[in-house]
């Protein structure tokens, strides 16, 4: 509860400037359950008007200049249009995300699947995300395969991984300098018996036979139950195979609500191993994006949200005094050492990140701010016809 | 390993005999994952298709003389006339299920939504469901309310119980003679949050208060991890409020594969139960039901497969010697009450099965003598033009 | 990020200086894994050196002021003796806590034994804790049952719920005027196939059967993954049927950690269903019990550490605003409401309680009362010789 | 349901002739929960008694040759007086598992401690593994590490990395000619927090690095609910990484049940996966070990019943037809890819096993072998004196 001197203070609200948090583009459109999506007025009709709603989380938040695109949901004609578009309105294009499990093709995988014809197909469409990034300037390619099987037997899981080393190869030997590709693990879902990257261990080690460029994503929404979450991110910083996030929350499977919203602690936790592994500053080259679905939310502001939840985190993770941390740790002084940490933790710091945005020409208050802004007037009106936005289109 | 005598084999035999499972409509339909719906040839094209194919099931099994119907989805005009083409196929009309999750108004929820309108409309389409079950001669109206929140605060946990309360108390008053209402539990899925039916201690508890016409529905995909679901069976049997199962199985949510695919033992020991239970003949009036996904795999003969595994599950559950067990479990020699379990459990009851089938002048393989049918060809051809049915249609 | 106003601030610290937090005998005591006790200094060798312990928490937080026994682990020749030497400390005797799970006898279950002479036995230890109640002046007797099998088969799980069911009769109807039975449920430890109370389902339902004066006890650790706790709350609350609370925490299974250290968002979560239930005061009738093992942590400064936990997440709760969330809730505004929620648990209260502790004559900050007090040295000097409790002494 | 014909068999029963099972010494000792350790009657009260019983199991099963010593509980002053002596019986010395948890200064971790002391002396017990080994003949260490934190900010997550690497190098650089290092992970307990080693890709990155005679333990038992363990027994076989097994079962969490007690359909998968990835055969140089606690039921018919359950589960494994299951898998034919597995796991193996014994000269049924023999009777009345052996001793 011991106040911080002024010299964290700044190194705090310096970190804090320096932030940076991808918005996806799919999470502006449409989405749902197996049971039921319930659109939302006002929803994108197209990449563009996704790239304009991710601006103006931009615009008020400060710190989530990019947003990632999905292809094919966001495939357009002309990419430099696009990215021309998103400079205007004050954004970049950040990473692209590869589609590949939505296609009938892709009903039993797609670059592990049985058949050599729907392989190639799917490796084309990855080599295609390479030629897109090219032209938009994206630095990752974000890779999840929904590959799997639903029952044992259905297919050998072993021969599944020579299909998938052979892919992951040839699109990584496609990528150019400055490019990486990130590849992401889940448990299960669409598949229900095994998936083909199902943890972290499978990841890491997929990475390490590609090389430097291929490195790990972590969805905090798709491990087994009482997974450690920090303890993976830890591992894979002191690895050096640490690529990016996709933040999310879950009480239960892969949820995708808004992140922070289901253990703010743990958030927090995870925060904490980034800050202690000196990898929250842009250059040290870790993506924090977002992947959410925000089903009976309204988008915008629940993205704003996220955006905030994710800067609590981090200002919190800053706070934890390292010096004190360390001395409790190397003395075995467990509940001294705990406390260090929860002494951040239960800081209340809306007051701080008020102000850096104000300091920053920013409403204190980007929630308030949007509501005032009469955005969503504007787009529910401007895009009450045509067809919105969703999964698959 | 020792061999059942023949009373016993007699004994078996009359229980399988009288064993009978029902068949949903909607697992002949096309469904899916919140990732892509893959649709298949030959599937439905409205209600009467789906009888079609039930009955073909019932023909080449022997055990599945009903399908249950999925209101709207299977709304027709002339109920009586499905029920007619029914009985002209072999089959019957078994129990309604209400659907209160795929309308826009219910975002928030249906009878526990904040708006007094909309569980209003919910509660008419309950009411609605048993004016239909009047017409079909349906026994029970089955509930699953996708009813939750996603978010802490989002609603007030206590009033939607009351409001749940009032919805199932006013729909009780509304069942007829011999009509049960069956209220099925669920952990999550789609709200993600908080659900208000989430297990069964809150089923028995609402179905306790209503009266002797309210029982609670076990879907055995529908628990938390690590859930004893055979105690479950055992509880709600000794307190009489056991009123029916959806199967199917999962390795980690509510996965909705083939009964019995993800963990046969896990099926045998629910059967035992039921069978100690003495639950397992129609007169016990537990109603024995499919409720599956049959995303990847052919819809029909995932279904007869379905049936086979809850038939094999059943015989041996009914080859456990009661007496052997009761002396061991008595004696409390835990390694021979297991084996007692396990050696009925370790019997290939394939054998026992195929020469009950010959008994009854049906083909000892159903799942061969559907290949060898012809009904696929003949269904895909047929049906290859038109709306295919699925989830929402 | 409101602040409250006056009238909500008294309200909030009348409420936290009413409030009551009991403190186990036991977790004094020395306890471990089945991998190790690590012994510590200074721990209790008697009964009366663990209120002795107690006391000292109460002197310093000011709400701990009763402490649980457990039987036969705090059997003293004269109860009397040691409820005046309680109350000389400034504190009185609590809940009596059961044991039918340390003697050779109980290896297949207590009352649920299939040797009546078992039960017999096990039986008649509940009423001498009966007989104990009657002479500490304990309101409570918490049941928490070992009883459960490891095998299938290994006993009739039906059957094992008629012994409970009578084993709880009997209890029950011994229990005097002002007494009350306390069923405690947990979903496995030390049984690994079925537990004969495994949820609360199964304890509400038995407790149903009892009567007004059985109430059920939730162990924060003791569910299955995924398990919505503050949903149980809420239900038990409308039901009338919530006793107590067990308050430990766990990232894993039943981890016994220090309350509000693995999941502080959670514990607000149960607390704010307990104000919005007015079950907070003393007078609603919930205990609110730790139950814990500080395997490696110092005892008393961890159990200081924990009520404090508690009272923080119950500060949170409280500065809840009601009146702005009711009306979130019943527009169906999702953002709004859960920000309300999130508004109060973001609120760092530290400050509130120091002054709430100021105000009571207490040291504002207790951990470091603590340390600066001496009892930790006094103590290790004192009860360097002779045998120190744990777990079955 | 097809019969196999006459050269699978002698497939089958050639490789079943030439498997083998290692038991460990401290499944013949008491063992318990945290909650209480009966002790059983007969248990051996040192080293050469572990070894008789093991003896025996191997007598009657004809497939478990070698026992398993854990240091310091099997240390004893002549290694090669043991190894005699098991020799004299007929049976060897196995791998050597290492114990850095049950000393007071392990309480906040072994090798990753932050004290460079208590490292200094858990790192020089390995090495003394190691002389051991090189004394019994031993080709393998396992290690086990109880290290990790029971709280959030406790000690740095990858400072303890760091010291375990270098705890691994040195010992591992220890290794003489033909000796492995096998390191085991386990997600949790008795750490609750984070464990140093939780997870296969924790275990597979530190034997990467380390080099060729470090491979990866599977302890059945030590996952998150959920994961698909055959999906990292195939995936480790691919890398050239596995090592071992401990086979134990489990509902819950580190249950250490009998190996094939609770869920016989994944032990079967497993064993297809090895069968699939050709490493059941000794020279394979995967090591099947059982890791079980027999809390209450007598220690060793349940190892032999557990012996029976991985033989059982070998012999359908390998009664899955290879051919017909790469056609189904290679056509994409899920029903009839899951089939060929099903039949496999559906048929009723015990005679065929029978018929084995006999060709062996065994008994065809060990149990009742066991049962008839007297040996219980001898050891009940032998050991009656003295200290028995347990956990800790």
């Amino acid at each position: 509860m011991t106040q911080p001197d002024a010299q964290t203070l700044e190194r705090v609200r310096s970190a804090l400037r320096a932030q940076r948090i991808e918005t996806p583009s799919w999470a502006y459109a449409n989405s749902g359950t197996r049971f039921k999506v319930f659109a939302q007025e006002g929803v994108p009709r197209n990449p563009y008007e996704k790239v304009a709603d991710a601006a103006v989380v931009h615009r008020l938040t400060g710190v989530a200049p990019t947003v990632a695109l999905h292809i094919p949901w966001d495939r357009v004609d002309d990419y430099a249009d696009l990215a021309g578009y998103a400079t205007d309105h004050g954004v970049g294009l950040g990473a692209i995300n590869a589609n590949v499990f939505q296609d009938n093709d892709y009903k039993l995988g797609s670059v592990t699947n049985p058949d050599p014809g729907v392989r190639r197909k799917a490796i084309d469409h990855l080599l295609e995300c390479v030629d897109i990034m090219d032209r938009t300037g994206s630095r990752d390619l974000k890779l999840w395969f929904s590959d799997g099987t639903n029952y044992p037997g259905q297919d050998d899981l072993r021969a599944r991984q020579d299909r998938l080393a052979a892919a992951l190869r040839e699109t990584y030997d496609r990528l150019g300098d400055g490019q990486r590709l990130l590849l992401e693990y889940k448990l299960f879902e669409p598949a229900f018996y095994a998936t083909d990257v199902p943890d972290w261990g499978t990841a890491y080690a997929h990475c390490l036979e590609l090389g430097p460029k291929a490195q790990v994503v972590i969805d905090t929404g798709h491990h087994a139950p009482g997974t450690n979450i920090e303890f993976i991110v830890a591992f894979l910083l002191r690895a050096g195979k640490l690529g990016a996030f996709d933040f999310n929350s879950r009480f239960y499977a892969d949820d995708d609500l808004m992140v922070g919203s289901a253990d703010p602690f743990q958030l927090f936790r995870i925060m904490h191993e980034i800050v202690r592994g000196d990898a929250l500053a842009p250059e040290a080259g870790i993506a924090f994006m977002l992947d959410q679905c925000h089903n009976i939310e309204p988008k915008i502001p629940a993205i704003i949200r996220s955006v905030l939840n994710v800067q609590e985190a981090t200002a919190k993770a800053l706070l934890v005094d390292p010096d004190a941390l360390a001395e409790a740790q190397r003395a075995g002084d467990v509940l001294a050492a705990n406390a260090v940490l929860m002494d951040a933790y239960n800081t209340d710091v809306r007051p701080l990140l008020a102000e850096l945005r104000t300091d920053l020409g920013l409403d204190p208050d980007p929630m308030a701010a949007y509501a005032r802004s009469g955005y969503f007037e504007k787009i529910r009106a401007e895009r009450a016809d045509g067809q919105q936005a969703g999964w698959g289109a």
